[in-house]
């Protein structure tokens, strides 16, 4: 629904009131006319920092991808390279409108310093795997302990083992044992791929969701990402948890990985379960875009379905703002009093966009990132005019420069872990 | 490949060096410190007045589109409105760096005065349907004949039959034959899905290409649009005349409108037959956007193919640039001695390209249209610094405005044709 001529009245980061525009102004009055005000995108699944390796690897097959680059390399990534990395990712999610993000990875302590700077809202996890020993866990534990509800609320937390086929079960059961006493969820991959679900079927006899079962973590609520090798038998596994359990689909790096199929979103949504957009890292997805993927995801389930009707305006648009919230377990995602004050302003006045017969399609199917002229989180405008309030963007983008290349040159003989799911 | 520190020199619209930059500043000169400069993108099927029904009609089946809505809808586009719509259309190529396109539209004379007036480059062809009679065929073939070489050759023809199922062999014999007469080529849509090659074979036993076949459309030359509904006997047909057909591959239209399965584009290109990137018209694809048709080309050939090594960053640029030129018979789509200067200058500084790993990758997979800073056309500046030098946007927008709610107030019992392929 798009209402024209409204104010947006909001207090201590909260709305307060919607309704017609008054000629009063306000101290802090932020300019919305002739823009659409639409609640942030939210990006329910990345590794912020991974922003550091974007177009490092193209056009490889994804076990190649893992064991021969990305892994490898990301043995050079340190606690100061995360801060950085996701100070760039915030910085490009501002400019994208997106105004929160569920991020996994590791120094996750380092992303939340970039988090607190730069203004936005995060769940962050501290990714671990077995192969880290008891480490993993304590560090993804206590991270998840000292930091929920920081930055006055702004940040919150998940326990982050990295998947069911890095992570052992006794450390899945101690993750989930872990959030239920924290009161948070956890968030890691799961049913990646189809292949994914036949490798532990063909080991262990049961489907990786049927191990988050096993394991207490779907009743411990999980965030799910990807989840495209998610089957038929595991939908009545998880509709129990519908509440708590969310899944990330990220079409731009199912494609560009030739991970088909993709997520089961319709199996997924008629089993009450909440299914949000992500971007995934921006090693694979190579921009931390949710126009992009928002338009993906409608693109990609008419044509796969041959079905033109699938994926509607207005549910893309659902996908990007409440059910990404409702994945991650956010109050966000709308604009309704009550709500956190997480606003975009969009111009849709661009030629690329006229005439304006119907205004959600034009977010879905015209609009480009570079059309959020402002973007509000938590009450605080973090860009006005397309001017980033909080970064310096000329300075940051020379530090990335100045680091970026001495990430590729690694040892090809050591790597973080080894993909073999 | 990516020089850096290049000057490239024009004379009388054509690049006539390339070589390390100077410091001598010549009149005419325009800044391309710190972009990259790279041949324009060339769109080789759109209907570009249809900007007028950007959105108009939306999630619904293709047949119901043509049917109930556009074809209806269209009853009511007068020459002044095809003027309009493309010269908006213009707008938007020049603002996406899209320096030439092939255009297929009725009151085509009207669309070529909205090209002289922007500066773009343009093959232009006139629709026909062989229920207009005999004048259809004729309109298309004076136009052909009238507009060959207009603009000082900005301006090339086509004769256009609007497909292979609205106009009879007698009226595509024909049009090939004008199109020999007059040297240049058809421009039509032809087994657009495989639905309408299934559908030809029961109606006819043979398909749409080899109706092309037999109606000597082939041997005059043809820019076939979309090709979804090529299949491996079609190859053989094809081969012989690789050196005068292109074919023009619009993804974003596919699976907007469930068209699945896509061009084959690999079949075609071991037959040696140029598959260029297109829009299709913007009432299907909403956006005259080439980085988007690029970057979705890549994603759905690796993902429908399950492979991630498929149409490589390198080869997904090559069909938006000089594949898409030879596809529509053009001797642009490259940045060396001799060819047209039709050139564009993109910002890769913005955050979202950050760090600058791989040029190429940032151009296929994270770079947007809002980074094109400027587009010269037969050595002519038509943006610089995002700045419109042959259009004023404001009053385009407001002349759209007016008109186009009025389009679509239309005669629910009217239309131009009936789909039935």
């Amino acid at each position: 629904m798009v209402v024209s001529g409204q104010d947006i009245h909001v207090v201590a980061g909260v709305i307060t009131a919607i309704g017609p525009t008054s000629a009063q102004s306000l101290t802090g009055d932020v300019d919305a006319a002739g823009l659409m005000a639409m609640p942030g995108f939210i990006n329910s699944h990345t590794h912020a920092a991974m922003t550091l390796l974007r177009g490092a690897v193209e056009d490889v097959a994804v076990e190649s991808w893992f064991n021969d680059h990305i892994w490898p390399i990301e043995v050079n990534v340190t606690a100061d390279d995360v801060q950085l990395g996701t100070e760039l990712a915030c910085a490009e999610m501002i400019q994208a409108g997106v105004t929160s993000f569920a991020d996994h990875y590791f120094h996750a302590d380092r992303a939340a310093a970039a988090v607190i700077n730069s203004g936005l809202r995060a769940n962050l996890g501290m990714t671990f795997f077995s192969s880290q020993g008891p480490a993993g866990l304590e560090t993804s534990a206590s991270f998840a302990a000292d930091w929920n509800d920081a930055a006055g609320g702004r940040i919150t937390t998940s326990l982050a083992p990295h998947a069911t086929y890095t992570c052992d079960d006794a450390d899945l059961s101690s993750a989930a044992e872990a959030a239920r006493t924290l009161g948070v969820r956890v968030h890691l991959h799961a049913a990646e791929t189809v292949e994914q679900t036949e490798s532990s079927l063909a080991a262990r006899g049961i489907t990786p969701i049927q191990v988050l079962a096993d394991t207490g973590v779907l009743d411990a609520g999980v965030l799910i990402a990807h989840g495209c090798g998610i089957v038929p038998d595991d939908l009545a596994l998880l509709a129990p948890f519908a509440d708590r359990i969310g899944v990330a689909h990220c079409p731009k790096t199912y494609m560009k990985l030739a991970t088909n199929p993709l997520t089961p979103i319709d199996e997924l949504r008629s089993a009450g379960i909440a299914v949000g957009l992500g971007t995934d890292g921006p090693a694979s997805c190579n921009s931390i875009d949710l126009f992009e993927n928002m338009r993906l995801t409608a693109l990609a389930q008419k044509f796969i379905h041959r079905d033109a009707t699938r994926l509607g305006v207005s549910q893309a648009l659902a996908m990007a703002g409440p059910e990404s919230a409702r994945a991650i377990g956010s109050s966000a995602g709308r604009l309704a009093v009550g709500a956190p004050a997480d606003i975009i302003l969009v111009d849709l006045s661009g030629l690329h966009c006229q005439p304006l017969h119907n205004p959600l399609a034009a977010l879905v199917y015209s609009a480009r990132a570079s059309d959020v002229q402002t973007t509000i989180v938590d009450g605080i405008p973090l860009m006005v005019d397309r001017e980033l309030l909080t970064v310096d963007a000329a300075e940051l983008s020379a530090r990335v420069a100045a680091r970026a290349p001495q990430l590729l040159d690694h040892d090809p003989t050591q790597s973080i872990q080894t993909y073999a799911p």
